[in-house]
């Protein structure tokens, strides 16, 4: 469980515009992109764009789930899914992120998801996806 | 996914007593229990003790999240895990939980947490886990 600083974080990069991701939102304070190792299609992880290591750690605490609430709405409307779960975990990147993970019928997460069930999308598939809950953003 | 009444909601019978559980946490607007089915020794659900569907839909939705980030510290110490994770899902049972999820080395969780990986914790291990966790509450 490595601690890093900002200036190596691979989140903080991406953020940056450093290194390229599919990215679904942004503003002031938050950043959200497609996992690229999603447990469904629309797998979305919400970031502080504060280098901050533990979800728990973040303040204010109560914008980070109001702003993962919102982006769950959106990603609801943009792709339908039966539901859009959460997860925290954070042994990944040392750099807080809320999971959005949409659920549909007949997936690989009957029972509540299972994060060793991955799925290889193309880069289209994964800019599509992007797109179509990027547009339901006002 | 169906909807249910109050009267009939499994977790209002558990918080009004009617259904026993291994209780570790309780205050004027929440409830905690282990879950039945652990993906890890110390795998509680965070319950509104009003009937709601969805986390999404509690109000005030900050309490909320405040109350988990809180039981989760009490977890952290009573159980000495790696970290405590969270998980909304949402199919189980139709009234809002937040599992909260300890992570341990060398467990079957080491990429996130697998639904499919549950454990058969005997009576008494989930009373001694419980009394654990409520002698952290202050």
């Amino acid at each position: 469980m490595s601690e890093n600083s900002e200036k190596d974080c691979i989140f903080c990069k991406i953020i940056r515009g450093e290194i390229p991701c599919d990215k679904v939102y942004e503003d002031e304070n938050f950043f959200a992109m497609l996992d690229i190792h999603p447990l469904n299609p629309g797998h979305t992880m919400l970031l502080p764009k504060k280098h901050v290591r533990w979800v728990n750690d973040y303040e204010p605490f109560c914008d980070y789930w109001q702003t993962a609430r919102k982006l769950s709405k959106i990603i609801q409307k943009a792709l339908n899914p039966v539901l859009v779960g959460h997860s925290t975990y954070g042994l990944g990147v040392p750099h807080a992120h809320i999971h959005l993970i949409p659920k549909y019928e007949n997936d690989a997460h009957p029972n509540g998801f299972n994060a060793d069930h991955t799925l290889n999308l193309s880069k289209e598939e994964m800019k599509s996806i992007a797109e179509k809950i990027r547009k339901e953003i006002k």
